[in-house]
């Protein structure tokens, strides 16, 4: 059953894909919550499901359902929610010492939780067996095998979680196949191995996962990895190779350490470069925004960085390719950005093509294609203004305005007439002053209306945002409805110190989604101030 | 020569040690500064040369002599530069087409860089050289082999950067091998393997580099991956067991769409997993104090999940997991984080231990060692300070002017009463505005006398910057010496909008060298305020 790209010409690409299916468990509610800084509420974890369930996951892994009343909780929640195709795993350990797992409360709970697979973890490294549960090898393997029965008995589907397989196998490879072959033996549906230290490399994994293949030839095994030393992706893909039949991970890879094994690096690699089916091509475009979806609920983001679904995953920048990317577009993407939902992103070089712009304008509601302007124009624009530091690649808000401007369609919703900001500082410590204050005076006019209105800060810019969304407030009550959420201060040449060109990019949230401004000034305050009030124009159109 | 942990007991480890010896070749200068929102100035440049000779990096890839004055200076500059360990390359590509290499003004650039090493880039994909190139097939044989012999009968070790090898092995392996052995017979030290695209997986890395040895098995073959499909490392790894001997990769794998192989997850995989020797056991040790301070001149953070050098790599949370650590800390932690430089729970500066801050202040000229002082409490107070957001990774003179009031030994040179800036700014039209003007007034104290004075500037720090020197310079001529040459501005929680604790950088040059200080606020004016006046402080003890 083993995948090698070497013996699978594109033509029989069809056929292995209906062969060859890994399913997919993914762990993010469980194992990735162990990430720390990310706490997921009762909510947060049932539209992950239902999200999870649409993309097509095999197997979601819930919680620990004895472990605290959010969890209990979840698994009652989720017992009555309609899915699709996923379903629910509950996760354990194998019953204690010296119990009988008739007995153990802890598999009484995983029962009573009612999800239909359950998932325990037990040990599989002999030192582990004596040293941290104390108890005998043949103790430990009674323990695996009694539980895998009960819960077999009980009529769940069984995953036996091999704890510490690899770093066990190293160091015993009789006894940890023994372990392995006890839960094989007591029914277990599957057998995951896991990477726990996550120190492992893909040459070790494809070799051990193969020695356990042959040994239980007829049993179906899983692989669950973490990333510390950097191939959690590539160990897994290499136990697929081996012949594992099932991948765990989390979303984005979240997880404690370095993180999980991100099962949607994995699942984008099978579907797309192993011939393998996991959720199949059409659920794989929505690759990109699961991932992004997931990281908002995370409050994390995703890097921009992050294979296949990061916004930069596309993107190109560098002189020496961009010259030749339009004669030969095959050398320069590993794979269709359409195929997981992301596109490559228009950067300066990309903009280059009336075509791109016309097709980028379309994503921003705006039609080029009837209007009767000049495209090149447009371009021209936008180069001279990238030239002199603007950048448009987080800020679809400053496009949209900069191309309605060039369209005639733009009515200011104000007009500055002047700001000034003081920033005072009185200091009487060598400690880190507090004490600063801001002060910002805006003078703006609406219509025919002229408004003065000021605010303060800690900093000028929050001052300034303060002043100008009084000023506007009576003319624009939903103004109120704009909400700034990131703000980003760039010094483009910082060599030239102090007077450096300064570019500031703002995100704003209006309730349906979020967009980008930017400014550019040698002052940081202009820039800001740029930033801002394109901020708040694009968002008063948004909103009208 | 390929390695395999399953034939490397501990007992030969040693002994394999020595057998192996895996170069490494740096390329975050020019590869990784092709990353959208990196730009390292000539200094940042110089400054992170220094720092990789020291960790003991083989080669350092510094930039295209020919692309802008910012190379041609770097190239000028470290020639000069007393190296301990590294060779500095110059990057480029092949001869154009038609045109002899004794001819080609990009070859004679390279050569006028005075770098020892040159790297030249070429084609190797057949439809890349139809296509892309739009030359013949046997040009661009010529083309490859032309310039190698060029550059070698110029005396300087040529490294052949083969461009999207593995897609043009796979779609022409006769021809992608013809390339290569061109490179080899005309002399090439080494020829580096490019996955240029990114989206090879490990095995078929593997089986291509084995295949590329066993034509050419005399020939130093190097590895040059990207992380598209989330295999970079892994890639990397299974062309060193095929038989690369030298590796390529960026800090932190910062570069172009998902980034460069991170080389230092590499060195350490190779010297920890794989029995290799890149840098050695005692130079892998300050692993991740080189990410943060390549990271902050960069001014990117290091993920906290960063294999090996992020501050989550080696903390735990799991409840599972936390009751055994105690009884088995060997089941937790796939290396010792020592062996790294990192630690369990950490700070992020290289000042974790008493003994390194001792070590540190002398580097700075301060003696701690025979100084009747606390070195615990100088501890606490700068991890304090860091928890605040204080970064000393590249603040020598913030942090020497910290130690000297630990030592009591500090006597400011003035004290600020206070300080306004004024931002006017009177907009009447749409385009980039340059008429803000910034207006700033401080009052200081020097011994018993008082200034007031008066700066002007485009922005505010600017005018801060004037006022400060004007208001100094009578009974501080020499603060003319000081040049304010580098000013970066961070944010370190940009989700948190315009309120965002702010990180000020900035360097300062004396003419004997350059010193970083550093400035926190809510305010980026404090922010910058602070860091001025420590720039100032630290310059003029410095010149007295």
């Amino acid at each position: 059953m083993s995948i090698d790209t070497k013996n699978s010409p594109e033509s029989s690409r069809e056929e292995e894909e209906r062969a060859r299916r890994v399913y997919t468990y993914d762990c993010t509610l469980r194992d990735g919550e162990q990430c720390e800084g990310i706490t997921l509420s009762l909510e947060d974890k049932l539209l992950i499901v239902r999200r999870l369930d649409a993309f097509g996951i095999d197997y979601i892994e819930g919680g620990f359902p004895a472990s605290n009343p959010k969890d209990i909780a979840f698994f009652e929640a989720v017992r009555t929610m309609p899915l699709t195709h996923a379903r629910i795993a509950a996760f354990g350990s194998t019953c204690k010492k010296g119990v009988p797992a008739a007995e153990d409360q802890g598999l009484a709970d995983l029962l009573a939780s009612g999800a239909p697979v359950v998932t325990i973890v037990g040990k599989t490294w002999d030192a582990q067996v004596t040293r941290a549960l104390q108890t005998t090898l043949d103790e430990n393997l009674r323990m695996i095998a009694d539980s895998v029965a009960h819960l077999k008995a009980a009529g769940r589907r069984v995953v036996f979680d091999a704890e510490h397989f690899f770093d066990g196998y190293k160091a015993n490879p009789d006894y940890a196949l023994a372990c392995v072959r006890a839960a094989s033996e007591a029914g277990a549906d599957s057998i995951d191995l896991c990477e726990t230290n996550g120190g492992a490399l893909p040459f070790e994994v494809e070799r051990i996962v193969a020695d356990v293949m042959r040994e239980l030839p007829d049993q179906a095994i899983g692989i669950h990895c973490h990333n510390d030393s950097g191939c959690a992706v590539a160990n897994t893909l290499a136990a697929v190779r081996a012949g594992a039949s099932s991948v765990q991970g989390t979303v984005n890879g979240i997880g404690e350490r370095v993180g999980n094994t991100d099962l949607l690096t994995v699942i984008a690699d099978l579907e797309l470069k192993m011939g393998a089916t996991c959720v199949g091509a059409n659920n794989l475009r929505s690759l990109t925004s699961l991932s992004q979806y997931v990281a908002e609920l995370c409050n994390v983001s995703v890097s921009a960085h992050h294979p296949y679904t990061g916004t930069s995953a596309f993107a190109h920048k560098g002189g020496l390719h961009a010259s030749a990317i339009a004669r030969f577009p095959e050398a320069y993407e590993h794979t269709r950005p359409e195929a997981v939902g992301n596109n490559a992103r228009m950067l300066v070089s990309e903009l280059a093509g009336k075509a791109s712009l016309v097709q980028k304008a379309a994503m921003l509601g705006i039609d080029l294609v009837d209007a009767n302007v000049d495209v090149q124009a447009i371009l021209d624009n936008i180069k001279q203004r990238e030239a002199s530091g603007y950048s448009y690649e987080v800020a679809d808000g400053s496009l949209a305005l900069l191309l309605l401007r060039h369209l005639g369609k733009y009515q200011p919703a104000f007009t500055l007439e002047s700001f000034r900001v003081i920033i005072d500082d009185r200091e009487d410590t060598g400690a880190l002053a507090k004490d600063a204050l801001s002060e910002a005076t805006v003078k703006i006019h609406v219509g025919e209306q002229r408004f003065v209105a000021t605010g303060e800060g800690v900093g000028p810019v929050g001052a300034l945002d303060a002043a100008l969304r009084l000023a506007i407030s009576e003319c624009y009550p939903e103004v109120s409805a704009l909400e700034l959420v990131d703000y980003k201060v760039r010094l483009l040449d910082e060599s030239q110190g102090t007077n450096a060109i300064t570019r500031v990019t703002i995100t704003t949230a209006d309730g349906r989604g979020s967009y980008g401004t930017v400014g550019v000034s040698e002052n940081v305050i202009e820039a800001s101030w740029n930033a801002l009030v394109e901020s708040v124009e694009y968002g008063l159109l948004r909103i009208r």
